[in-house]
């Protein structure tokens, strides 16, 4: 194949489908069902048409390019991520994996491979949930596990719910079990998706081999205390909330730090009632994300956080609550692709890294049944989900030539 | 003196006030210059002249009864404190001082003693400053330290200046440097108050000898990272606010309590940017509150505080801003009064500990110049500025056995 003739296509398409936003000039606002997103994934179908493909639409607004192979009955190998966008996010998160899918199918037609089974290149309808509060909507829809209740219960911010934004796409809620894929016809699922990280950048590596997408458990504890006089009230006779609390949060970072393995634990959100400069906290509020490739970490470090505050608030004579906000298993990646990968770097002479991925992606809803596979590009100073989001254009054609191997290796 | 019936006058006096407030039922609101104001003014103005003292209200709102000693022109003893409240506050913060100075008025006429010189009775207007975000208004102009100017420039809720209120209250404000008492001519300040903190409840300590009016520094510290993906970014490629500030904050606590010397850091506000659960904080923004009655130490422990920030700002490659919001000196109380009214404690067998004020009070803004004394009284479970503000009758009664004797000393 020729890389750069790959690389150039990528361009082509990845910059064409940068004024496929609602708010140009200030980064992709791509939202599931919007016109904007009607129109990337009407150029995606133009794509996978010129490509060769056997295209069509499911009932959850996926788009679907396939090319046969020898048997059709044999579990297909598909590659794929998402169309939609964040808000005012970057032009490659999602798109790009979408993109390099075709640009593989368009290898395969160019090469002439002959293929055992089909080849499928997927665009998935709201990965980033950020239009209803959800999130995998259309690799869910795919696996079959998302229902026509749900579609009425998530609404977006102006009270419009799944279930009607879907009819204003011309899609009926009431067939959403058609988007379901037999049982064993995806025999290996493939997502190509920038880094998001500082990882890759910062260390001049070229490809990031994932090998196992995280597990998260969110929580929001609240440490409870006494609100008092803060210059009446000695020392010793407080129940000081943010004394108990701050003590905690300061510890967490090195809870994740002493596990290793790339285990993150993260205070975003804290909040002190009621807040008062001269008023002892009565309460302090604070959010935790934790983050592992391996679940025992995560509840290890879960525990210890539990340690913490029990230890600080018997210190005081204070309590606390700890409400689970998400919990999500680490999933796996094939390590039987990642080793074809590794191979197909080392024969193109590109650096590379295995790395964990600390963020979702449709691979890690389909990754929980379906052999699956994920492939890094670096993230150029590791921003994201903002109008400077960027990726240099030979890595999205590296990352092709090395799916493309692994294609033909499987 | 019988102390019986002192405390029965101070409790029916007490009783009495209670339904000057705007909010009955909801504790006791006595805003500066509203009507409540004007008729707990005119109570103590008919309960002085029952007492058979001169009295007159200056030009700030101030309240006086003079009972004349042989030598008018010799430096007067003053006793008294404010008649205002905060919203929903107390029936004893303030007003108690203001009724046990008029029974030490009482008390003068009762048992013939004969002054040296003259002893004033005192009701100052707008202690707590909390219409106007001000404070010691009555005691200020008292002191001469108000202009005209500054009646202008604070305002309350509804956008009434200080000025506004006063005409409303049939004040002129070009007429508040009237308000000045000669250099000189007030000699001692005597004032009773309750306590406000948990120290001679808990304790079960009748009377409080405060040794000294704390001083306050008080700032607003914001540490600044950088905002990140909180599941990409690795713990050793973070610069997480959250990770410094709390390190800092956990910190304080334990700043003062080295110091001992009743030194109190508090931390009642913080706020994490942006907020989200999911992304590494941007900057943390919080408030430290530290009093002590020694500058030294207060200096030490903002002085520990800087270092801390420096050190965990340096660790991370952050950096911080402090910004002084209060500073107060501490304001040491008169020694010889103090032995005077630890003599009286001994001689009626009470119990007493001294102690520091931890809040301010009309005594601190007067203190700075006069030779001052407070006496404290309990409050029951330390509850103060809410309506459940209580003291029991009894330790007003004692409180003024005690003060009446310091005024025999004088």
């Amino acid at each position: 194949m020729d890389i750069a003739k790959s690389t150039a296509r990528i361009e082509k398409d990845l910059e064409a489908l940068k004024q496929f936003t609602s708010t140009k000039g200030c980064g992709c606002t791509r939202m599931p069902f919007s016109p904007e997103f009607r129109k990337a994934a009407d150029y995606m179908i133009a794509a996978m048409t010129d490509a060769g493909m056997e295209v069509w639409e499911d009932c959850a607004g996926n788009v679907f390019g396939r090319i046969r192979g020898k048997d059709s009955s044999k579990p297909c190998v598909m590659m794929g991520s998402h169309i939609d966008s964040v808000y005012n996010g970057g032009d490659y998160d999602g798109i790009a994996g979408v993109v390099t899918a075709v640009e593989v199918g368009r290898l395969i037609k160019e090469e002439g491979l002959e293929l055992e089974a089909d080849f499928v290149a997927a665009g998935f309808m709201d990965e980033e949930g950020c239009r209803f509060g959800n999130g995998y909507f259309g690799s869910k829809c795919m696996l079959g596990e998302m229902t026509e209740h749900e579609t009425m219960t998530f609404k977006d911010r102006d009270g419009i719910t799944i279930a009607e934004a879907m009819r204003s796409y011309n899609l009926k809620p009431s067939n959403i079990g058609s988007c379901k894929w037999p049982e064993g016809s995806i025999g290996h699922y493939l997502e190509l998706h920038i880094e998001q990280g500082p990882v890759l950048d910062a260390k001049k590596i070229q490809l990031g081999l994932v090998d196992c997408i995280v597990g998260i458990q969110r929580y929001m504890i609240t440490v409870n205390g006494r609100a008092d006089h803060a210059g009446t009230t000695p020392m010793d006779m407080r129940i000081d909330a943010m004394d108990m609390a701050a003590n905690v949060v300061a510890k967490i970072p090195g809870f994740a730090r002493e596990q290793g393995h790339g285990a993150v634990a993260t205070t975003g959100y804290i909040k002190a009632t009621p807040g008062g400069m001269n008023v002892i906290a009565q309460s302090v509020e604070f959010s935790v994300d934790i983050r592992c490739t391996e679940q025992e970490i995560i509840n290890d470090i879960t525990a210890n956080i539990k340690k913490s505050l029990e230890e600080e608030t018997a210190r005081m004579g204070g309590s606390y609550t700890m409400e689970q906000k998400l919990f999500v298993t680490p999933c796996k990646m094939s390590a039987h692709m990642l080793d074809i990968l590794e191979d197909s770097c080392k024969a193109h002479g590109y650096s590379y890294l295995r790395l964990p991925s600390g963020a979702g992606h449709d691979a890690l809803a389909i990754g929980q049944t379906i052999d699956t596979v994920m492939l890094f590009v670096p993230s150029v100073n590791a921003r994201s989900h903002c109008p400077e989001e960027f990726t240099p254009y030979e890595n999205f054609g590296q990352a092709v030539s090395v799916m493309f191997d692994l294609l033909k290796a499987l």
